[in-house]
């Protein structure tokens, strides 16, 4: 299983890339990686995702609390660490706030990929398929915000989930992969938004 | 407090970030950062502020005059200096031109921000509130424009300002904390623009 | 004739090129060059098109086997050979998922290009021409799509294609001339999104 | 008055600057600078205006003529001479094909820029005021294009001007002015476009 010191580099490069990308303008977003069955690695709140140094990164046990006293873990670390209890394949969690997701969530009920190749990038085997992506009401609640999620991630996985008016989370086996999803999930989320904007 | 030889550099790659999103094009905005009860530094006008150099950067005081003759500070000085002598602690403005920003304070009477998590980068503990951004008409006679404006700035301190046609301010404790502010700014200006391209 | 030591570099950097502008998200999209007349160097499966190194990219005979044993060329290498086979000066092939071909190629029935300057590109000595972009519907059996395109190709060589709701090819002698004119193709295809956003 | 030395490094640059920002994809756009009263540098044809070597640089005379023999400058060079032979200060013009150009110019009959403080950037002393880009019909005898906008450059100079279709000119007192001028022009039709965008 890998090191902090292994993650941490991934993190910041993941960090970047969503930077560029405009998904974590401000001190928006988190990243995370896993450590071993009881801890992760996850950015620690107030700074910028775009910047990170290795620092930043911090380690947390599987209940949130973090492993050294007196650093703060990001708000959303309930989340992350969600999924990391319940799917143990996945590697590395990634959220953000790109302006593709925050609009869809909160104009459209709910969002459905239809007819796209590019849901192949999470395990589909062709494009003659519809691909839901939930979508939750926000709650500055976590722990609430998790309870809600959790039966559905527990009954159907999906390939990613998004909050309203707020953003999107993804996974993956690691770093690279979970980046790779996240890139397909908002290429998809963008392709929509374009739909309705041409209608 | 920080000397000039401190800010400097921080403002200058400010100026690049605001450029690789394109809010500087030509020699748009202006940046500055407080030094100390009585005067800050500020970019000079007639430069790109996506590529300034250090040089560029000049003491000016409170009531808009530069500390060294000779060197003509921005026009809209008085706006920064308006916002460091109403707010102590303010140690930054940032002022750019983005196409959101023009295209929704001309088009839309006003400005209101409602359901995005977004507006926690400005201190709120929750998306379940509206924001409002002021806009006010724009004027080539800066001292009148900070008379219009200041009246709001001691009653209601708002996240940021929009002139018509023109942009927006923000502010924060130090430079990169402005920075922040203004993506977080821009990015709901943003939104703001795809719910209207949509409906 | 090119070796593959040769056009490897051209490949990995074209992939960079594409990656700026989101047209390779996820692990979208793959790239080839000719080398002789009977193999040609294209990337493999599973792999990040922006940050490609030289060792992703494999050789592949023109029926589409690879020529070393245990690498897994991209699914969709035989609509490379084919552009190859049927087209002697054909020297490089791209092809991309853009947000604009997939969502054009899955709302319009036809993609017609008229009044564009930027159809020159394609060897057209002016504006004053409707060029047509053919949309194929996407197929996950590549030889049975292959065949459709088949008689389009040899009956009318057209400036590149779209497959719907998955992206398009571009061609050309070389490596950067195949990315001049997918620059071109995407740039028109930008447009026509345009002119169907503002109507 | 500058040598090709002195102007090619800013050239170069200077497409480096447009082509992040979208503006010469394939092999579109031209760029020169005036080097004395009978001689301007200009990008000679068929050269990535993104990658720019120096020596893609060279002398043209104000008719058009190259200053060496087998080298082929730009088709469009007639339109860069004719804004130097009209207007001594110009020291630099640029062109290059961006979406909100081609689009504009193609759907909109003229346009017209109207409460924007970016105008300042062409001299305009306040944003009260309605500046028109003249918008010519696109022509492939550049020769009777040149003709057609003559008489306009002498009338009254514009800020710039469009080809239908095709792009825009920009010119400056040198390439760095230029490059401002183009930028805030560009912006101009960014802003011009979403608002026909949300209409």
């Amino acid at each position: 299983m890998p090191t902090l010191a292994e993650v941490a580099p991934a993190l910041v490069e993941a960090g970047q890339r969503m930077d560029v990308h405009g998904w974590v303008g401000g001190s928006a977003g988190n990243l995370s990686a896993r450590l071993d069955d009881e801890t992760i690695a996850i950015t620690r709140s107030g700074v910028h995702k775009g910047r990170l140094k290795e620092t930043d990164i911090i380690e947390v046990r599987l209940d949130g609390s973090p492993v050294e006293q007196g650093v703060k873990p990001s708000a959303e670390t309930l989340l992350h660490c969600q999924l990391y209890r319940l799917f143990p394949p996945v590697g590395a969690v990634l959220h953000g706030h790109s302006v593709a997701a925050t609009v869809l969530s909160i104009t459209a009920p709910e969002i459905l990929f239809s007819g796209y190749e590019v849901v192949k990038a999470f395990g589909y085997t062709t494009h003659e398929t519809d691909v839901a992506l939930p979508v939750y009401d926000n709650d500055q609640d976590i722990a609430r915000l998790a309870g809600v999620i959790e039966p559905q991630l527990q009954l159907t996985p999906p390939i990613g989930y998004a909050i309203r008016g707020h953003g999107v989370y993804a996974w993956g086996t690691g770093v690279e992969h979970a980046y790779w999803r996240l890139e397909a999930l908002e290429f998809l989320l963008d392709c929509e938004l374009e739909r309705r904007r041409i209608k």
